[in-house]
């Protein structure tokens, strides 16, 4: 037996108990004539003390030749402490050894088993195995199985079925690009791994399963930004006869139930926003509501003078900074040069001083009167003692910087609060995105999604006024859930299909499955997915997914602790019928 | 909105409510003045009225124009039944409706939507969204999410932690064929997909996690046999700190609560049996025993007479069929022809009538004497009126053709009783499995199992005496898990991995992170897998597994309702820089 108790377990009632407790050496103190050894597990930590008048020798040399993180097993019994840490849970008691047994002897670890390491990131991932050892990283995993469990548990109860969709399906080249995998026993076919199980779904919903979800990892061969993953974990989840009012009733409920259960969180009613609006007022489709700073649109107020910069631009963005007329030129700069970087990319932009007795002082003086000014104050929503910040210029490219600068300064301000859950529904997304560079349009969502029943027709004649039946569940400035209603219906389908530039033959080849099903009793269905990693992140208050996925891949989609991907045997890519063509230049490829 | 109920809710205290319900139309009978329609959904079905003195003309005319499949949403109020239908749980009520919307129309389906369905097993993969409205399919999926929510919930509630594993992780050629994955990122490289997530399981107990499980999907490109599924998933658990014994009660808790909780079976303590006593009993190391004729070895009670065939055979084993002198001649020679199949492989079979009075007869009369025979039914525990029926031959031969037969008269005398479960640990299994056609020891569970203490200095004398602390759980004659306590040191697995023929490179460029997690204190660990797929047939009461899985694959691993796997666009194929390597007779591949 390896254990009566965990580390975490025992308190002052326990005394003079016999015990055998087992654990990782976190940390060892030897005074000789007395050792204490902090005693680590997944539950907590437990004090061991040897003592040179009541440990036998051979024990006493022992416990003198431990080292962190080697793993023991100790007999003894429990005894008062003398001085008490009332920072441990376990802190009233230590346990006096009497037997110990080295059960696994460890090297130095590359980086310290503590809460802050000194590991940096390419090490910690390296020896990952270590760094899950550390509190931080444990309690992440273990919140996410909690969001997990709670999802479940909160679906079932609502009669949703999780079904298993099949991870071996075939590729679709529309949308992102697919993961593959070659077939050995269908010679030069392949299957893909799932970017969604979308049409699985919604087949489940064909197939009158009513209420389907299920927690399934997606891929997606993407050249990776900073925090994706080429897999991901989805929450995924489908319903039949829903309007879409019932989705978002539906899930509305499950997040606020998560909220509650994981953070002890009440949230009332969330609001709705149109994606039209959340452009306008937030530049961005997944505003951060924590915090105010909606933006002031200043077109009329600000083209009436001779400022040619504000004359020729297509919008004038201008945000009141609560406050800010305490940023001294110096922090003012350092915002101008913030905007200015390639990232964001803003030319410039001008900045009104509202003083404390109702005047203004601003980079555009010569231009303007303080009539505008006060105009734009109104506009902004501005108090005296704020700053109004204006961007101008494109549309298109005014309002992705000013959203960057309203959320640089939501962090800098301290207004992105951890601890603060600020859910919002973003609706009525358009059907339909432009794509410069092909110069057609795609689905915003994807090829499935329903059109609004009243803006169908404008298909022809204005396609980006279309708009759909889907729909953005927002958390604290993050997409944490999105979906739509369905097109339950083959002619409505083929209509959109035809429109996305698929051929009767490719729409077949592809979707052909799915257009035979609608044609056998499709009921109206939609659903909706949430990111898992995501997530689990923001309820853990962080902003990076990295540290909630157990064993996450590199920028370049590597393992780098089992140092996956790797080259193939040739035998095996012989039986799969494949030959690697391989440019000179790169004919030898390293071994990372 | 679409329904105010669902079909299977409405009760007589309904009666007089104004409802609107959403489903299939089951069935249609239309007298005229009269309509009646079954309206299903996944909950039930109600019966719906139309009826010319109280429905308008228009839904009159409608209802009459209704069809199979269909998808129809009604408002109507409750009525009660002139003529109840008591095998309904909503046969007192029955909906008069008042209006009627055709949600979408459907085809008339390719085989009926009944629990007794006339479409074949081809034509229902084709179709499977139109399988699943079929009760039994539909209920089999609800079970199987039943069985995945009562493991998580009993697992969690015992501390364990669901971590979700990578699946694109690097292929190993030990074991089964790994399917794999192109990185088009990492050029010439691939990834692996899982084969199980044993190396990640063991890393999360060198990390700490002390208690982990997940479902979790695996893959094998296996050539098929019957009933086997390129992908399938797993309930896989691992264990620190844990002897064989602490897993066994552990999942010994689980299973009985499953039972329980599934189907409302109490079973006491599981009981335990050897390997070698399986082998000895029945002949196999998952044995059925809800039913005896346990095996008898005959070997001294049957070879000191002049019949060679028992006297030139390895083993020689009877079992006593019970009331088996009641076969006629007619059907013992169906049972003689029945060994004699090529699938089963014996030459022979003897067999002995016991008869009513104590004597016996036999179709070695010649041969042996009454006295042999008495002998021989006490060694199976034949009793009056029983058939003992004997096989000979090489001991890895006989056992399993007389397993086979064993099995094959189970079912046929009815004793593998559907509503019965009779669980079983098999313990001590050996560690190694020799292989004739290469002629080599493989691990026989995985190359990770810890040999018993007791008999490691084996490895090199007797290899095949190695006893391995590893475990099956067997129910009803299936393994339904299977699992081992690991090695958790690095010398140890060093060792095995060069018993098996490793090369310290080959190790190192395969295992080398387990190996170095195992110099970084691994402590003692061990765990078990379950097979999801088939626990779920068995406590479905059923043999085959893929009624089971929601879409599942054909025998050549083909999902032939999306037509995958599939050929690639060649501009995929580039981008991940592969050639297909043809025959010429290959060269044009016909697509299915």
């Amino acid at each position: 037996m390896y254990r009566t108790h965990t580390n975490g377990e025992l308190r002052i009632n326990a005394v003079d108990k016999e015990v055998v407790l087992s654990g990782w050496v976190q940390k060892v103190r030897d005074k000789g004539f007395m050792i204490w050894v902090d005693l680590r597990d997944r539950y907590g930590i437990t004090q061991l003390i040897f003592d040179e008048e009541r440990t036998s020798k051979e024990v006493m040399q022992a416990a003198s030749e431990l080292s962190r993180e080697y793993v023991i097993r100790v007999t003894g019994t429990v005894i008062e402490r003398e001085s008490k840490n009332p920072q441990l849970p376990t802190g009233d008691i230590e346990i006096l050894v009497k037997e110990l047994t080295v059960l696994n002897r460890s090297k130095t670890p590359p980086f310290t088993i503590e809460d802050e390491t000194d590991g940096g990131e390419d090490l910690r991932m390296k020896y990952r195995y270590l760094d899950i050892r550390r509190t931080p990283i444990r309690e992440n995993l273990i919140l996410r199985h909690q969001v997990s469990m709670e999802v479940r548990n909160y679906l079932s109860q609502k009669d949703f079925i999780e079904v298993e969709t099949p991870y071996l399906i075939k590729s679709t080249p529309e949308g992102a690009r697919d993961f593959v995998v070659p077939s050995r026993m269908n010679k030069g076919q392949f299957y893909a791994l799932p970017q969604s199980p979308q049409t699985f779904k919604q087949l489940l919903m064909v197939g009158g399963m009513d209420k389907y979800f299920q927690i399934v990892r997606c891929f997606r061969d993407e050249d990776l930004r900073a925090d994706r993953q080429p897999e991901f974990t989805q929450i995924d989840c489908e319903m039949a006869f829903v309007t879409q009012e019932d989705i978002l009733n539906t899930f509305e409920g499950l997040t606020k139930h998560l909220l509650k259960a994981i953070k002890g969180v009440e949230v009332s009613e969330f609001p709705r926003m149109t994606y039209e609006d959340a452009m306008r007022l937030y530049g961005n489709d997944k505003p951060d509501i924590r915090f105010g700073m909606q933006f002031g649109e200043l077109n009329e107020a600000a083209k009436h003078r001779d400022f040619n910069v504000f004359n020729q631009a297509e919008l004038i963005i201008g945000i009141a900074v609560p406050n800010g007329n305490s940023f001294s030129r110096k922090e003012i700069d350092a915002l101008i040069n913030w905007v200015k970087r390639p990232q964001v990319g803003a030319m410039g932009m001008v900045y009104v001083r509202c003083n404390e007795d109702g005047t203004f002082k601003s980079s555009v003086d010569k231009f303007y009167q303080e009539e505008d000014f006060a105009k734009w104050a109104e506009i902004t929503g501005a108090k005296p003692n704020d700053l109004i910040l204006i961007l101008s210029g494109d549309t298109h490219k005014v309002r992705p910087q000013m959203s960057a600068l309203r959320m640089h300064l939501g962090a800098q301000l301290g207004l992105r609060k951890k601890d603060e859950f600020a859910p919002l529904w973003v609706v009525d997304f358009p059907l339909l995105e432009w794509d410069e560079e092909t110069g057609r349009y795609y689905a915003m969502h994807h090829p499935f999604t329903a059109p609004k029943a009243e803006s169908i027709q404008l298909l022809e004649s204005n396609p980006g006024a279309v708009k759909a039946n889907a729909y953005d569940l927002v958390l604290n400035g993050n997409e944490i859930g999105g979906g739509s209603i369905r097109i339950h219906d083959k002619e409505t389908q083929s209509e959109i299909f035809k429109f996305l530039g698929f051929s009767p033959e490719e729409a077949r080849k592809q979707f052909g499955f799915l257009m035979d099903a609608f044609e056998f009793g499709s009921p109206p269905h939609g659903g909706i997915a949430f990111g898992l990693d995501r997530l689990a992140a923001i309820l853990g208050g962080q902003e990076s997914i990295r540290d909630f996925i157990a064993f996450p891949k590199n920028n370049a989609g590597r393992d780098v602790m089992i140092d996956a991907p790797a080259p193939l045997d040739e035998e095996q890519l012989k039986e799969l019928n494949l030959n690697l063509q391989i440019d000179e230049a790169d004919s030898s490829i390293p071994r990372h």
